[in-house]
């Protein structure tokens, strides 16, 4: 049997916890083997929930600590106050090796200021990039960065390729990688310079990792075409943000419209077996966890919002991006 | 009876025109009075349809020409050869006085060209804005810009929220227009400097328009709390197609979910009319034209594959904005 893979769990961070993420832990655990995890918190209220779980003790470790970050802290205070909280101590088990990979439902900003004040960044790499799922036709898209960085130049948007398919093949390992740069038309002359040089770059420069496909527009996204999606911070953002917005805009007013009426009403109980079965394809729960990428460890956010199941989700996450040997990739493409 | 309005239409643009366009003309004027109809094409194709049509001969004109603007013409190739072409001769009617505003459903780069070639912009405007409606849940977005300028500056941004306000007020009357940048975050430390200097400029510069309602993210477009969405042209365009493509994906899936099984397809067909509510409230049609704002008369870009509908509410808009004086509204409120 080969060495077990440790994840670093912060218990305290996000709503309803640490209750959803020791469901989550005993979900995850359900359904996998040959993982630790070393969870950080409180232990007077993890312990009991631990206990009354299914989740054997020979896989946990509980590190006690009383504090933790708030969700209203800014990342500078929490850094600076940080250094007994549950979130620093998970993180601090990386860099001590202990721990493999972190997940955190708690404050996104802290996460990552205590991540890059506590891990490397890894080797050539500029700048650290926010990766998400996002649901296409036919599959997963990889999605970065959404956030970690509003303005980025062609070395960063040739880093993001790469690291976000290393990403998207240790999450589909039968798929093939398909690169695209999100832009406003698809003819090679749209676009800014930054764009247009990367386009030349991904063109030219043939790599082991993934297929460039040029560029994609908002509304092709979804299509299936095309798996890993680079793009700045802020358009990426914006992009996501906008897609969450329509989706509920969507399924709010569809929701409206069938309860109108009571005919409507009872065409929608009869046909309640199938609007589940559409509100599972796009449960966000099963994209949950956003992915902090360039640090020499793995990184992950679960929503802060997110249940058990979509804790247990990133959980998932993590075990793939350690079995997949993420970072080992990235480092091998890096150029 | 106060002087009539005079539209310019080019009839020979966009997929099954002038058949859509004569239709769309036909929808429109049964529904107002006082307008005229500058029409620019083949006398050949579009008298016999006018002649079939409902439409009172006293209320249009022809003006025939064979030649056309193609929707694979480069923009420079259209303007260059395009000088007897129905959009050159309509949008040069403008200039010459001879209509208020221009309708095309033809050749989106073409138009924009063949406008700025013919008409002047409004005194210290320095660049024209894309602009469109976008639904909210409780009214209608005006959004700019959506892809005439990639990079914009703090003036630039101005005046996008003046011109957007202009047009908001225009088509909405009754409403109070209010303008939101479009950010990252909602906090005012986000964003890029153009952004922030923007913020400020607008939070200290009271104007009759509208109320600054500082930023929005992606995902509160469509909350119905601000009504006048401002972003630069390459941010704007890949929202507004990630809500289209978001919107598109959603549907689809339903519609699959929804035949997947005998019981779904009796009840969809119960459901019926709920559906079809659900479907006219996301109708393309009724947001359908992009206006480009900027110039001293109002251009106004249909979809080319839009319908008569579509067209005719193109038309709605295009009488909307000369009634509601748009032009002078930018004017009056410019820095």
């Amino acid at each position: 049997m080969s060495n077990p893979i440790n994840i670093a769990i912060d218990a305290m961070g996000g709503e309803n916890s640490p209750y959803k993420v020791i469901k989550g832990i005993e979900i995850h655990s359900s359904n996998t083997n040959n993982i630790n995890y070393n969870i950080y918190g409180d232990q007077k209220i993890i312990e009991p929930l631990l206990k009354k779980s299914n989740i054997k003790s020979k896989i946990y470790n509980i590190t006690h600590t009383e504090n933790y970050i708030k969700d209203t802290d800014s990342p500078l205070t929490a850094a600076k106050k940080g250094k007994n909280s549950s979130m620093w101590l998970a993180v601090e088990s990386l860099k001590n090796q202990e721990s493999d990979a972190i997940v955190s439902a708690g404050n996104t900003g802290a996460l990552f200021v205590i991540a890059k004040l506590n891990l490397k960044m890894i080797e050539r790499i500029e700048k650290p990039a926010l990766s998400a799922l996002w649901p296409n036709k036919i599959g997963m898209n990889v999605v970065l960065d959404l956030g970690a960085n509003i303005e980025c130049n062609e070395k960063n948007l040739v880093d993001f390729s790469l690291m976000g398919s290393a990403l998207h093949k240790s999450l589909f390992e039968n798929e093939m990688s398909k690169v695209a740069l999100l832009n406003i038309g698809s003819e090679e002359l749209k676009g800014n310079n930054i764009i247009k040089n990367t386009y030349q770059i991904l063109n030219e420069k043939k790599n082991s990792l993934f297929e460039f496909k040029g560029y994609i527009e908002g509304n092709k996204i979804m299509d299936g075409d095309v798996n890993v999606i680079v793009t700045d911070g802020f358009t990426g953002n914006v992009a996501l943000k906008t897609a969450e917005g329509t989706a509920n805009f969507i399924t709010s007013e569809l929701k409206k419209t069938m309860n109108s009426s009571l005919l409507g009403k009872l065409s929608a109980i009869l046909n309640i077996k199938n609007l589940k079965k559409f509100k599972n394809k796009l449960d966000p729960r099963l994209y949950n966890g956003a992915i902090l990428l360039g640090l020499d460890k793995p990184v992950i956010k679960s929503h802060g919002s997110t249940d058990e199941i979509g804790f247990a989700n990133s959980l998932k996450v993590s075990e793939k991006i350690i079995k997949g040997k993420l970072i080992e990739k990235i480092k091998k493409n890096i150029i």
